[in-house]
């Protein structure tokens, strides 16, 4: 089983077929950086249309059962996620609305302070907001699952102390082998993790060291000493794959309508677009690459079935519905 | 079983009460007249909180089995419903964004003129508009009801002729029993109900003959007269219940934002209010005098089950999913 943590592709039947050639069976992908509930919605409508004209490829994804109905048809099940709590406004009614619609992810910042919790680019981290507590009760309430890979250090730990449910980190790697800031500590990766929280882990060239010329053995070995730290039960993939998006999409991500200026965030004036993917995983047809490289650095067959797909299946399946 | 075709109660314990008393299974509730997508979201996030709340007594109605679970624990399923297509503003996508948050019922038109069809108020009636007969379609493919209870003739002849599904007259009465602006014609029940659509009778006052002073037996004999015609299986009861409401809430299903004037509607300057229940009809509790009254005027115990809510219950079962 193959599911992948995080994707914003610029979607298209050609990146659909590749899901499918690649076995993928699950993607969480991104429908909101920015946009408000009227927006996302929009985003939401888009992927009605693409279900509707694809049905042999894709198919909407709600809860874990709806993987094994995608694997029974041979299609990939697709599940919403936001990385900014935008699409809520300032209404947390809206919290089920989109749960309703679809959502299943919802990070509660993206970089900046949020009216919930604090941001990894903000130079003061408050923690979790009045509003963000209610926030991640409701979700825990209707089973949106709060992603931290945006946040800031503090806000994260108290997300997962605070929320009944298990947290995740959707898209991101440890601070300790590439010290990015958007790269986790010991400290969080704790946290999320031994509260059967998950962390998935991205190929985005700036989360990896060495950037794109990271090499496949650097990266699985990483993977192979985070398991032997936290457990390899809370380890998935989550590649943060922005296939076939032109720069102007990265902008917004960092940009969105909250400054005027050029902000930007991982890159920098003479590196600003996105950066090339490594050579071993250039597109959905590459988690073969994955898979084979986690054997290579000693995983046994469980542990890599379980990275590759069968600890976010768990999950989700523990996650996406009523609390219990 | 009971199942009620429409209600605009201004909701509460009370009423909810008094629905399990009244041993009512269903009921399509209004939550749009003329609210746009946003404000209508709210109208849903509204019941949200009340099926939090009163889980003992109502839960959310989806599809016809959820009038079953209803049954087995003793609750009221609440079905949702739009009188007025202004949710979906002028974007066809809402069509399915609105039917997984809930939607079963839309009318085409409320009186006036929509994007989509002609009221029964407006002096020209031009039928289905480019738009209508889009959104008819998807209406069908999704399974979101249409029902023409505030349409003009033509309109809803045409509505009913180009759905690919049955369509609904959910609240109003045969006009050669009491010639209302707001009954229908026999062309209109005809065209209707030879297509396996639904009317649902309505106690609202100026929809019966002597209005308040209406007789049980005679609103009971005009359901038998109906049933000889067109055939009992089409036919069911929708109140148009608006228990507890203030007056300033018909000045708004008339008035709306469409003028500066007012609109009386149905109503004049001389009774412009809520027009008073007839004393057999007063709320919920008082189902068993109109299944009494089917009985008296000579139905048989099938017939009365079917118009008391068996047919509605037949129609739910197949007209709320996706197009088979």
């Amino acid at each position: 089983m193959r599911i992948d943590g995080l994707q914003y592709a610029n979607w298209s039947e050609k990146i659909f077929r590749q899901l499918r050639e690649g076995q993928v069976d699950a993607i969480h992908v991104t429908i909101a950086y920015h946009e408000n509930f009227r927006e996302t919605v929009l985003n939401f409508e888009k992927w009605n249309r693409w279900f509707e004209q694809y049905p042999d490829l894709i198919m909407k994804g709600q809860c874990a059962s709806d993987i094994d109905v995608a694997r029974e048809t041979s299609r990939t099940a697709v599940f919403f996620g936001f990385q900014n709590p935008s699409p809520i406004e300032d209404d947390i009614g809206l919290v089920e609305i989109l749960h309703t619609l679809g959502a299943r992810f919802m990070q509660l910042t993206y970089n900046n302070q949020s009216l919930l919790a604090t941001g990894c680019y903000e130079v003061e981290d408050t923690g979790l907001t009045r509003m963000g507590k209610q926030v991640v009760k409701e979700m825990n309430r209707v089973g949106l699952v709060v992603d931290m890979s945006h946040s800031a250090d503090r806000s994260t730990i108290e997300a997962a102390e605070y929320s009944d449910r298990p947290i995740a980190i959707t898209h991101a790697n440890p601070h300790r082998w590439h010290p990015a800031r958007r790269n986790k500590s010991d400290d969080v990766i704790r946290a999320v993790t031994q509260n059967c929280g998950m962390l998935g882990f991205s190929v985005y060239p700036h989360h990896l060291k060495d950037k794109t010329d990271c090499t496949l053995e650097s990266f699985c070995e990483m993977i192979a000493r985070t398991a032997d730290k936290f457990g390899v039960d809370h380890l998935g993939i989550g590649t943060d794959l922005c296939q076939d998006q032109p720069d102007s999409v990265v902008e917004w991500m960092r940009v969105g309508r909250w400054t005027k200026k050029i902000d930007y965030g991982e890159g920098s004036a003479s590196d600003a677009g996105f950066p090339p993917m490594p050579e071993w995983f250039q597109d959905n047809r590459h988690f073969d690459n994955i898979e084979d490289g986690l054997r290579q650095v000693g995983m046994n067959e469980a542990e890599v079935a379980g990275v590759m797909g069968q600890n976010w299946y768990r999950f989700f399946s523990e996650n996406f519905g009523p609390h219990p």
